[in-house]
């Protein structure tokens, strides 16, 4: 398929008028055709006025109706073929089996959600029947369900350019709770971006649905991101980026005239504890096991595990050499984007340049473009609590920060003192029970998810999954951006107190015939 | 029991420094003693220490230490006897029977979320077992629950003395979830709020609790609310009140290092709308239900059905004529506090003196201080939606305005002109069951809850109860704050990852404990 570099309202395909973007591969320089001439405020009015005008149709759609829509989507994503894969692998540097397997993930997400909104969870059924004999007062029929939020604008991030981007897991959550969406594409990535925006627009065609239930804007952040966020019709965003991005997004939303939600995933540092037993047991294994995790993808994870906390020690010296040795013989890797190299040289930088912090290793130097180098440090826990920038250092990348502590109680305290998290990890045998118990209740209240014995890189696509954490974590603890529970985030509740039948909707009809479950008069029927 | 005029902090009584704060009977102008000599800072402080240092603990009593803690909490409300009812109903001008009402709304509430908390179903369990044969790649172990998202500050409002105050709906769904609570009372009743608060002091104690679970704060919005929502132990806000309190509150809590969700429920007018077959049929005992929910208690809630929406004609100017009669009928009655019958009297004159604003009647004039006139006016749609400040007016108290519209055309667009809202009412028969039909979107976008030939005074206490909105109505739609549902605002999930059977949380281990419902890899189990 020929890429035009337009911007897709609707149906349409249409040229903007701002400054040209083009995507750059990051493992050769190479300036890739074609550009993307931007969009304003112009183009974001006109798809926010066909997301509008389509939401009180898409909303009231069937279960079946939106799960078949989701599918086609999927299909039409498998549908483009290599030129998909080949197109992600030249704007990313990602190798082929990367981009295939997110392919499979954001194929699969599609599918989960399908069935998400056929066995209709998400409509949050609850019927409380009228009591009329009831002292003193009667009580009138009462129900519930969730509907739509409204119009979504989508904002995915540069490293995952299929699974959180265009059709990824904030537009699949919201498409599924009823909600039309809006995507501002990536710089980094729109011609990935056209091409699932195509396969988007054909899904839409194809399903019979008004074509405003999606739109593909390209342009900048600063204007195109912002005008998106501020238009009175979006009524929720759903954003993966930067903390800086993240909450610029939050400002806007929370000025207007009615604010609105903002779900931005932003920064995390996944904290991995090394409990004594564990590591004095099996240091080495769980080396490898950290030094894979901490390089797999050059690292460019929110799930990556930038920080490593143990007991000073022999057993963590032990760790130490294993996973420097690990580290040292770990090949150079292409980074996303040359600004994404930037930021994470200087993340080393400011490492390597710091008084209480020593270089462990790094690892292999690259000769191509963008290359980066692994790299692990070590500093102590005094050093660490005694100054909040190395608390708060994201390095976006293959880098991570061991910190050595003289004392469960210093452990203790870093623990403590830690940001909100997306994770934290605990490595940990049998006889490490007692300390993990006492860890937990600070890890439950800093992480959106707490793992034993595995590592933070590799988030399943599940009902149990929380991809999400207190602040800055996400801009909102109480939500998960993977997951079938994604989908919460665009609905709210209304009660319909004694409508007649023939204008309650279908979910909550007597009889049930959608089939879902429910709580009546506070018990649930599965 | 005598009144002592001092913040409870934990199990201790503590005087402050700042202004004293009489409550006044609103009924004679008299000055209630004692005193509340308001905190500061430092007792804001003390009461978010000790809130904080027993949430761990509290978070993790089990579903039925919980239970039964906010069943000791209502026996001991109720065990303070006469003296509660007698000192709401001198701070407030309220009459003995709805005081009555309001303490039985009270209890009932409390003992609700008793039966909630064991239900176990704000737990949200969610399992997907391992599977360790899955290709291409394994799945592990993930479980979820919700954990309590920690302390939480409450501000009651001036309406609901018992209710919605210290013991009220946010603090019986703050403690169900497992946070501690800190109110800020409101200056309005003070002696009700010390009554209501020695009864949690005893049920902490008789409990067995960390005495942080709760306390209550007297003192100055400004100050002492400011520094609450300002502190960074402080988890969430609940707030029931106006918009301008609301919406200073909600700036704060965004201005954080860590911003946290406001839960504020601020102001609606709560539209009706005549439907022409039920106007016609029926006008005359429309108009006497409407009357009687516009005026009880002094119209003093924020569901008073404060616009009506109807076409011109005979059949309205029939229903005006009749609701006209009532409200000249309608005797004066006391309002809450001097503020808020000034403010009344404010508002009304804006109608009186506004261009396309016709008064169609008054009620009758009182003799006491702080009496209030009930008011009815009417308007075309023309000039409604010719003037923002119509649409935005909410008074606070028995005071409606009529909009007549010229063609379905013209209601559809004042429909769609309204602000968010936490009640729309439909008055209809079956032969408006199209033109119904063809106004519920609207009213879903609109509204938490829509009635049908009912009125929106009077508020269940469910399971399917939204009490809720889009803004301004609240501040966030996704969430009620009457009703079982109102637990999950104070919640966040925690997934929980290939975790030892020793270390899961009771909730998550095998064999189901606690036999609460589940979604077992996405399949609900009752």
């Amino acid at each position: 398929m020929a890429l035009e570099g337009k911007l897709l309202i609707g149906q349409r395909a249409v040229s903007g008028n701002a400054n040209p973007i083009n995507a750059i591969n990051p493992a050769t320089g190479e300036t890739l055709e074609p550009a993307y001439v931007g969009g304003g405020k112009e183009e974001v009015a006109q798809a926010c006025e066909l997301a509008w005008s389509a939401f009180d149709t898409y909303r009231e759609t069937s279960p079946e109706e939106r799960a078949v829509f989701l599918e086609t989507i999927a299909s039409e994503i498998e549908a483009i073929g290599d030129d998909l894969i080949e197109r992600a692998m030249a704007e990313s540097g990602l190798p082929r089996p990367r981009m295939e397997g997110e392919r499979g993930r954001t194929c699969g997400q599609l599918r989960l959600f399908a069935s998400v909104v056929r066995a209709g969870e998400w409509l949050d059924v609850r019927v409380d029947p009228a009591l009329p004999d009831r002292e003193p007062m009667p009580r009138l029929d009462l129900r519930q369900r969730h509907v739509a939020l409204g119009p979504v604008a989508v904002f995915g991030p540069s490293n995952f350019p299929l699974a959180f981007s265009v059709a990824g897991g904030d537009t699949a959550s919201s498409l599924a709770a009823g909600c039309p969406v809006v995507v501002k594409a990536h710089s980094a990535h729109p011609g990935t971006s056209e091409l699932v925006g195509r396969a988007l627009q054909k899904a839409v065609k194809a399903c019979g649905l008004p074509e405003g239930v999606f739109s593909l804007l390209f342009g900048s952040g600063r204007e195109v991101g912002a005008a998106l966020v501020a238009d009175p019709r979006i009524k929720a965003v759903g954003f993966t980026g930067s903390r800086s991005g993240g909450t610029a997004l939050m400002t806007i939303a929370q000025n207007r005239a009615e604010p609105i939600p903002v779900y931005a995933e932003m920064s995390s540092i996944n904290p991995v504890f090394l409990l004594p037993e564990a590591l004095k047991a099996r240091g080495d294994k769980i080396a490898e096991g950290f030094v894979g995790s901490l390089t797999m993808g050059a690292g460019q994870f929110c799930t990556n595990p930038g920080l490593v906390i143990a007991h000073e020690g022999t057993s963590l010296d032990a760790f130490l050499d294993a996973a420097g040795e690990a580290v040292k013989e770990s090949p150079a890797q292409t980074m996303l984007t040359p600004g994404t190299h930037e930021a994470y040289q200087e993340g080393v930088a400011y490492y390597a340049g710091h008084d209480g912090v020593r270089e462990v290793a790094r690892g292999q130097a690259g000769s191509g473009t963008n290359q980066c180098q692994a790299g692990l440090f070590v500093t102590t826990a005094a050093d660490f609590l005694g100054d909040e920038t190395l608390q708060r250092q994201e390095v976006f990348g293959a880098c991570s920060l061991v910190v050595a502590c003289a004392s469960n109680d210093e452990l203790q305290r870093v623990a403590e003192r830690l940001e909100g998290q997306l994770t934290a990890t605990l490595q940990m045998d049998d006889a490490d029970l007692d300390m993990a118990r006492s860890l937990l209740p600070t890890l439950e209240r800093k992480a959106g998810r707490i793992l034993a014995n595995g590592w933070p890189t590799g988030v399943e696509v599940c009902h149990s999954m929380v991809h999400g954490g207190p602040y800055p974590a996400t801009s909102d603890s109480r939500t998960t951006s993977v997951g079938s529970a994604a989908i919460f985030r665009f609905l709210r509740p209304v009660c319909y107190q004694a409508l007649p039948e023939g204008l309650l909707p279908e979910a909550l009809k007597d009889g049930n015939p959608l089939g879902v479950s429910r709580l009546v008069d506070g018990k649930r029927e599965a």
